[in-house]
């Protein structure tokens, strides 16, 4: 099991994440499902479908950017929120090559699914 | 400027990297263009080209899995190998929370490559 710091429920439609917001948390999703959209040409686009045990919030944690994408609850979901501080700390003391691997990963992955979404 | 602990050089159309195989080396482009290519329905498909900066390989090295894509150099290319103890080495003392962050990227970006490719 993972460690969580804190944890928040959501109903609904409710809107965890909004594209385009600064924010650095990181979370698992605990319950329930969570539907992954795009505004592509002023039309939402749902590009993912997260289920129990995915990891939201990811990218903007590794590049520090905007956040890429809107994540809304399907039901009811129950986030558990990452400790921020351990992991800043982990990700402070790797080695530039490791951290160039890791924003590489990043700047590919949003590559692919701005691709993917237009 | 990055660290690495040796160089390889390539000339066009030598392939660095062969889909399918297993390795784990992680490298960066020094010198040249590696075009990043996929074999679907039995027909390669181009799906990215890099440049110099960009890293290869590090999908497996994240997730251990065989490569996802094969890698040819365009004309002459060289690449630096990383010190895969090193990483190895950050990758280990990483916290499971951290680890399971890294595991979720990259599954998301073999998902978003894979049905870009399709």
């Amino acid at each position: 099991m993972l460690n969580v710091d804190a944890f928040q429920e959501f109903k609904d439609g409710d809107v965890i994440i909004r594209e385009g917001t600064y924010g650095d948390w990181v979370c698992v999703l605990i319950k329930g499902k969570v539907q992954i959209s795009r505004v592509v040409k002023g039309e939402k686009l749902v590009v993912d479908e997260l289920n129990e045990g995915d990891i939201l919030g990811e990218f903007s944690f590794i590049d520090g950017e905007p956040r890429f994408a809107t994540a809304s609850a399907v039901g009811d979901v129950r986030i558990g929120i990452f400790n921020k501080m351990a992991l800043d700390d982990e990700f402070n003391k790797l080695s530039k090559e490791f951290k160039e691997i890791l924003f590489s990963i990043i700047k590919r992955l949003r590559n692919t699914t701005a691709k993917l979404s237009s």
